[in-house]
């Protein structure tokens, strides 16, 4: 099996499940309960949040755990919007969010928010200018994502960090699920306020999840109760998830010093493998790109077609992300970016891990030159 | 060590842990995702979906996976206020709900909802009549629990279901998140159009619970996105926690059918035993409560005091719930009783689980009795 749909989910690491293990059966207690066995479970989830903080140059106290990327955009959109909604009720974002980003912004639109959506180039990039040209009186909240999670591209996140500082009443939240463990972003250098990511995106467990709030941000929570995580998210906390996600961050910042640039060789000789191949178009910048995923289509076939012909080779790669690749609609981030509806339509997603090696590469490209050769056989 | 803080948490079923471990290596993929990867992880979260819902006797449409039982509770009360809120904007509920519930009301009553919380007599169950009283052209919800997670009372849901029966725009939801595994509850029988429950509750892992929704009813999501559960609740799905689940669930159901006699014997048992020592009153009356949890304050001594001097003896109970035991705020439930509150801030839950035996409910009370002495000595 040669996975290339690293972007969609990814395989947790043996190390993560054996942490899982161990606290889901030595460290049961409750971290509310006052005995000992509870008192075990919060010093374990302290020092998960302590090393998480480290590990991404912020304070302890600045990280929130949830279920996943998508709550914690939800927490990050709809909570500080509800919060803060008394300075102003416009909020700006980009055209290529991911839906829990776009879909919260039209909760919000419905609840009397106004949205603006700045579009992007053909790179799939989005201007700082046209995002200073859409601030008002009335804007709280930025909201741009790192990584593209279907092409790649890299926001100029830095750049629009030091613009929207120059409005005290302006928040800055950046959705960084697909860059996390492949492309660095100091938090507080970029004047981040809220930032998501999720765990089983590098190789931690589905259902965790984590928010950057920066100190001094409020936010009005989606679960309340017990008061867990700073009154910001009640609800038991899931240790064994968090304490694992601590260990899957490690390990995916120690892959990316030691890898990384192996992983861009990786993608870059099947970049070169695909420009090759006659009728493929490729998507995926060549500067400000991850170096884990490319994007390309190919002439004349549907991306499902081509998705299980690569499968019956044991390869999986996949057509949009995955949570839209059931609706045959075409990515909205291609259609952004210009690319023509049907191209969109055929458009395929390789998304690498650490895993994945560079003869893993070549048999990919082998195996798209002969599914290429086969499909174009059988249409003629 | 003897564990009878099961109402907090309970320990993970080895087997829970071996689907949980199985399904994060073997089936990893994301449900969403078009190949086989993702299609066998869609398939075992529909299985597990189906599980649960035979073994709750609802169609396998009514089941939605959340993280837990807060989660649950704010998606059933937040979500359907705010879906419905056309309809009026008063909810009733009751004095002894748990934090998840009591905040969402605040919440709401924030957003300019009317709150009507009704009060318990001294064995703390609600009337009927009393919520009948409340009921008025506005009321768009009711939300009553099932078994008190403080006390083990059980409020009568079905005539508070037969009651709402009659007026179409009510809806009613129940917190059963204490009361699976333990007392038998139909949801359709009882009329009830949402229910909570919270997979950590019944040996499965935290981060996992599940609410019920009638067929028909709609709710405002809390997550948006990519559209999973039928776009009720967005966000990559925590497959191997919800087969987890499932597997916790049919396990606990086979003990409940086993064992549950059993369970209510060693509860009695320790019931018989508090009440032969001198000082000790107990909260849960002798009628309409759960086999699994016992209350009871010891005069004279703080709930600490002797929450740590049975830890000392290997012995793990707690003070009121888990999420309120470091806020040495008297138990809300004890208080809407009639209990004084210097008896409140005095009181200890004993919470068992299938696991529990005969010899530890005679291990603890001679412990109790061994504590009570030796603590009244330091005292004199
Ligand atoms: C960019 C981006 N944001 C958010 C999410 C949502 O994360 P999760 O799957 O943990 O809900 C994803 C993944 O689906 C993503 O790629
Ligand atoms: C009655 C009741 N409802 C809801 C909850 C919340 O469930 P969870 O811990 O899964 O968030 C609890 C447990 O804390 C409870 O006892």
């Amino acid at each position: 099996m040669i996975y290339l749909d690293n972007s969609a989910t990814t395989k947790p690491y043996r190390e993560v499940l054996e942490s899982f293990n161990k606290v889901s059966t030595e460290y049961f207690g409750n971290p509310s309960s006052l005995h000992g066995l509870g008192g075990n479970a919060e010093k374990l989830l302290s020092q998960a949040r302590e090393q998480i903080a480290k590990l991404l140059k912020v304070q302890t106290k600045e990280i929130l755990f949830t279920s996943g990327g998508t709550e914690s955009n939800n927490i990050a959109i709809k909570g500080t919007a509800l919060m803060y909604r008394g300075r102003g009720r416009h909020i700006i974002t980009t055209e290529i969010e991911h839906p829990s980003v776009k879909e919260s912004m039209e909760q919000l639109r419905d609840l009397g928010f106004q949205i603006t959506y700045i579009p992007v180039d053909s790179d799939g990039t989005v201007s700082v200018t046209d995002i200073e040209k859409a601030i008002s009186e009335e804007t709280i909240l930025v909201s741009v994502m790192h990584v593209n999670n279907e092409t790649g591209s890299i926001q100029p996140i830095k750049e629009i960090g030091q613009l929207i500082k120059k409005y005290s009443k302006i928040l800055f939240h950046v959705d960084y699920v697909q860059g996390i463990g492949k492309v660095p972003l100091h938090f507080h250098d970029c004047q981040i306020d809220l930032c998501t990511i999720s765990g089983h995106k590098f190789h931690g467990l589905k259902g965790t999840g984590a928010l950057f709030i920066r100190q001094g941000v409020k936010i009005s929570p989606l679960f309340s109760g017990g008061g867990q995580e700073w009154r910001q998210r009640s609800g038991t906390e899931n240790v064994a998830g968090i304490v694992a996600m601590a260990k899957a961050l490690r390990l995916t910042l120690q892959r990316q010093e030691n890898s990384v640039a192996e992983m861009r060789k990786i993608k870059d000789c099947i970049r070169i493998g695909l420009e090759k191949i006659d009728g493929i178009k490729i998507h995926t910048p060549v500067l400000h790109c991850a170096p884990h995923i490319i994007n390309f289509s190919i002439h004349d076939f549907k991306a499902e077609v081509f998705v299980h012909a690569l499968e019956e080779k044991g390869i999986y790669v996949s057509t949009t992300s995955a949570c839209s690749s059931k609706i045959k609609k075409p990515s909205s981030t291609l259609l952004a970016m210009g690319v023509p509806e049907e191209e969109a339509l055929s458009s395929i997603r390789v998304s690498l891990s650490y895993e994945n090696t560079m003869e893993e590469a070549t048999q990919f490209i082998e195996s798209v030159n002969e599914a290429v050769t086969r499909l174009r056989k059988v249409m003629n």
